[in-house]
């Protein structure tokens, strides 16, 4: 098996502007160019666009309009899913020897349609995601005792942290303001949620044999998870994410990485809920106990857990999320996150996952 | 590297029918399941769904009404070679030891959003497909003497083949009544057009660990190649197509085929100049003779090229269509193609391509 790597990454500022999907997409790529060492439109063998938004051919759009001509080109979409299952893509490209080097480029418009499903509206009044996230977080309360101020703690930690990110678009939120925002169901507030926004993120791939050329600082994917089962709201159990725990027992296993090795992780939280079931979904703390332990990561200034904010604090461009939450653990293990760095970052974990869990990634890298 | 098959195929029956896109993939899929042996849902590591219809998260929807648990599953979009995109990459992800059995089901409406693309439309008048087609046409004609009359073989071949096709919706015109169908540009008549379609196609790929659980006839992918470039009509040759000519190099090269070894083979006859085009680029024939070459093949009834009908005979719906290529050479490999057999096929290739050949794949498979 080849050793494959990150080589470089990048992000756009997310915001709530009105930018074509190919703006949005070509700017990522030509920042992506702009920060890369050594890097020629001739190295490029695949472009794999991550977006919900189809507008037909734009892996092919993006690689003619920077020059790029590769051998493998076309669009992923797994809803919210989709940047983590790209990476996976393209590693599978290079590991396959189809490939050495891969852009990988998400976008999404705040206007996605991958917003509501065609089956979400199939549950008629139902159809929102928040529907899902509030019987998470009423089972979860139930089981556990969890309370609405660890949902705050969530919300007030990831908005916070995401102060220290430049291309976050959120403001800084007390746990007061989290706790007084307007109430949306019987558990969760606004502040609770992750909003959708507009933004792009880029990720260049590349195997051991060539990573060198555009970087001496490559961070290696060490594990890779993926699991598609049903939304976990149809599941008896409404406290766990089935997907996630399989996903993960894959990359730790690919990894021989164990969870209280992960010393950042970037993890989906599409609602303050599933920042703590996800937390002890992957291991990193014993389930039930996740709410006290991100008050106590709150109280330190600790950032290892959605050190750019998450998508609560930054912004959720569903195609771009999964690449963005792949460039910021590059960026923390590569040292160079700046006011966010985690300090000594050498092991660092994605997870990422579409429609109440239906399907997780789960990606471990390090240096 | 691991060896890859093609363990079984199916296609559904081509129309113009009103069908919903996962109603498409949901047949193609279930047909496949039972006229496999063996095949158990618990089986299948990835669900890639190839469409230009966006209709989101379709891959995990297909997933969850199949029964199937994936781990990989997300939607390819590459234009008319997106089924072929899917197919390598379900390739990549079973060499790349993610995967060892796949799924890839294509399917599309007639009334495909990716019939006319975003960029055709900024060319204003000259939006439509059939202009790049007959810039192609005019060039061959004047630069190898090639006349309506060639053209008009190439589509009644592929039509009277595709009457041995119980998946084609076509019926068999005469060379006459092709020459005398409606002119729509200074070179192209009518049935020099492929047709848009509603249908699907599903494969199954297997590593060699495991494909003998599902057949005893297995058809391995011996040369993949593909190449994303710009669309034809910007070069100043327009009698060639640079991306099929660099996907078949690679292709011929991966598997140690050469062109003349080939005894079958599906190509993308989006128009009747495109045949000619990609025969000559293949290798199969010698540049500018491919007019003669295919009208010896309706003469001596020779069904190696098209044997199904190709996209001018079978329709065209694009998402499927990669995959309903890859599927007739299986089959053809197998021995199982009925009244449509190659005599003795060993050794097959499949040419696909999207947008006035902007990308071409080339896959050689082998018995």
């Amino acid at each position: 098996m080849k050793k494959i790597a990150i080589a470089n990454h990048c992000t756009t500022k997310f915001s709530v502007d009105d930018i074509s999907i190919e703006s949005l997409l070509l700017s990522a790529t030509k920042l992506l160019f702009e920060q890369t060492k050594n890097l020629d439109q001739k190295d490029i063998d695949a472009v794999l666009v991550s977006t919900n938004e189809n507008k037909k051919y734009l892996s092919s759009v993006v690689a003619e309009m920077s020059g790029i001509t590769p051998r493998i080109s076309h669009s992923v979409e797994s809803l919210c899913n989709s940047g983590t299952n790209s990476i996976v893509s393209a590693y599978s490209y290079i590991q396959a020897g189809l490939a050495d080097v891969a852009l990988v480029v998400g976008a999404e418009r705040i206007n996605s349609p991958g917003q509501v499903l065609n089956w979400d509206v199939s549950r008629g009044e139902f159809k929102h995601p928040i529907f899902w996230g509030s019987m998470f977080t009423k089972a979860h309360k139930r089981k556990f005792g969890t309370t609405d101020e660890h949902l705050a703690y969530v919300s007030a930690k990831n908005h916070k942290n995401a102060q220290d990110n430049p291309t976050a678009y959120t403001k800084h939120y007390s746990i007061d303001e989290v706790m007084s925002s307007k109430r949306l169901t019987d558990d969760l507030r606004l502040l609770d949620c992750s909003r959708p926004c507009t933004g792009s993120s880029a990720i260049l791939l590349a195997s051991d044999d060539v990573v060198k050329k555009f970087t001496d600082s490559p961070v290696w994917i060490a594990g890779i998870g993926q699991k598609t089962t049903s939304a976990s709201f149809t599941k008896n159990d409404l406290v766990t994410l089935e997907s996630t725990i399989e996903a993960a027992s894959q990359a730790y296993a690919m990894s021989k990485i164990k969870p209280a090795q992960i010393d950042v992780a970037e993890i989906h939280d599409a609602f303050t809920i599933c920042e703590l079931m996800v937390l002890e979904d992957l291991g990193i703390v014993q389930k039930g106990h996740a709410g006290k332990y991100v008050m106590d990561l709150y109280n330190t200034n600790n950032k290892k857990i959605n050190p750019r904010g998450g998508l609560i604090g930054s912004g959720h461009p569903l195609g771009a999320t999964g690449v963005a939450q792949v460039a910021e653990i590059a960026c923390q293990l590569k040292g160079n996150a700046k006011k966010r760095q985690v300090d000594g970052a050498k092991i660092g974990l994605v997870q990422n996952m579409s429609a109440a869990a239906t399907s997780s990634t789960v990606l471990v890298m390090r240096t």
